[in-house]
């Protein structure tokens, strides 16, 4: 693991991961979170009300999270509105340096935590105190203003298929789908891209993740690639055609990025505080990839 | 059916099959290969050197031509380059107005029947009576000049997964993928494109096909999509990493074309003789797309 700086910016980092990251062996993922958090001697919670049994989650972090020397790590269990509204639960996150969405359901997260104390207080660690926030599968999906929700897309894009539901808006002006490959993903978010191109498409790999720094870069980490979907130069019929019906889609501009890519994209003087992107010579960045990230990073 | 001209272009079309074509039941890809042919009454011929079993290849179409009606149909079973060189073997192609290549493995068609009198008659059907030369699955595959051959991607994209053999090149400047959606393989495509952005992709579903009409224009007909990639913008560091790794790809241009999508490419005084592509109201050509088909239409 690459030391850091432990120099808070402004504003912290989104880490958004594809599901199934490693949580036996490496843990480069989560190494990195902890990392991202301001290191092993900072305090970790996880939220696990995406899922239904947030026992089992916890588990799985407890021992990935105290096998990287983590002591302050907490589970943050909420299964009703009320415990998420609850100051004496929501407290654990008033002094977290990062807080993890496991897993589970986008839609149920967002049921139980969306508008809650929980949610602010999400936004003030992001926002106000530098912590980072990661979410794996429906907890990255979670992470965007305008949420991947419902899906019955089989083999191509279709026509009213994909939902979108309001997500915690950590990002905006994009789409995060996760298990991007493994669950071969394309069509759904070439769906999600084709209803409204406005909203640009990240596609996920399991045991990969985006890490976002506003007004700094982007890095991808772990063991697949990031997909993104650029839809704004789109020629498209879906206007024309019924529901369920495949929309023919012309000129969407596709960039694959390995893990390893990251890129500065903002001025340094743009910068709060301390980037969190690896080092490194600093790589030019390809228009269309500064395009996409316009109003994003 | 829909009814065409009996006309003959100077130039036949060329009917890039996804594999999997219906052969039991509305049979719309075979029927229009017959229509495309001439009709009921014109002779067809199916090559069957793609496959190691080509008797039971052969009793499919026989089966499936007969319920269309094809009186003259008949198998060319060719499993060595003498056979393939044989005037009283070729000769079966002498007056045939549709050839349908079955599949199989494209390596094992090229290998018997490349460079053979068998890929001369071909051409010649082609270019000088105004023959439709159809290809499913290996057959697809075989039609162009830079023929997909082998390739061990997995999830993502890798540099030097794919190697590239030389076809009938009845298609120039382009590399034709099928199964494509149903055996995932869009980052074989992709690592084709990535590896020389010269040669665009196309990528075809399972029952699904891509007339092309040269001189003419282009339709997409049966169940799914035809994907296009276009690299020739991309910004990639494949010439800097080793085999194995998957290359940062920026700017991939892609269109999906669903089934119903037609397009004629060409001005009117470009035709050579009728055209096959589907009548109805001229539909305006995107930019992109007319320069995805810029040379190879």
């Amino acid at each position: 693991m690459k030391k850091q700086s432990e120099t808070r910016p402004g504003r912290g980092s989104l880490l958004i991961i594809g599901g199934g990251e490693d949580r036996k062996h490496d843990k480069d993922i989560l190494a990195r979170f902890v990392e991202l958090s301001g290191g092993a001697d900072r305090k970790l919670v996880v939220l696990t009300a995406a899922s239904t049994v947030p026992q089992e989650e916890w588990d799985i972090y407890d021992k990935a999270f105290g096998e990287l020397s983590v002591a302050r790590r907490s589970p943050l269990h909420v299964a009703t509105r009320e415990q998420a509204n609850d100051p004496a639960v929501v407290r654990a996150l008033d002094d977290a340096d990062g807080i993890f969405m496991s897993g589970g359901d986008q839609k149920r997260l967002l049921g139980i935590v969306g508008g809650t104390l929980i949610e602010t207080a999400m936004h003030a660690a992001l926002d106000g105190r530098g912590a980072c926030i990661a979410g794996t599968s429906a907890g990255a999906s979670a992470m965007t203003a305008h949420m991947l929700a419902d899906s019955d897309v089989e083999l191509g894009p279709e026509k009213g298929a994909v939902s979108l539901g309001a997500g915690f808006a950590f990002l905006l002006h994009v789409v995060v789908d996760q298990h991007f490959v493994q669950r071969h993903r394309l069509a759904r978010l070439l769906t999600a891209v084709a209803q409204n191109p406005r909203l640009k498409g990240i596609g996920i790999d399991e045991d990969t993740a985006l890490l976002v720094q506003h007004g700094v870069g982007v890095e991808v980490l772990g063991a697949g690639n990031v997909t993104l979907l650029d839809g704004r130069h789109i020629v498209s019929n879906i206007d024309d055609i019924r529901k369920g019906l495949t929309p023919e889609m012309i000129d969407v501009r596709l960039h694959l990025l390995p893990s390893g890519s990251r890129y500065l994209l903002c001025k340094p003087e743009d910068k709060a505080g301390a980037s969190h992107i690896a080092d490194g010579q600093p790589v030019p960045v390809p228009a269309p990839l500064r395009e996409f990230f316009d109003n994003i990073v």
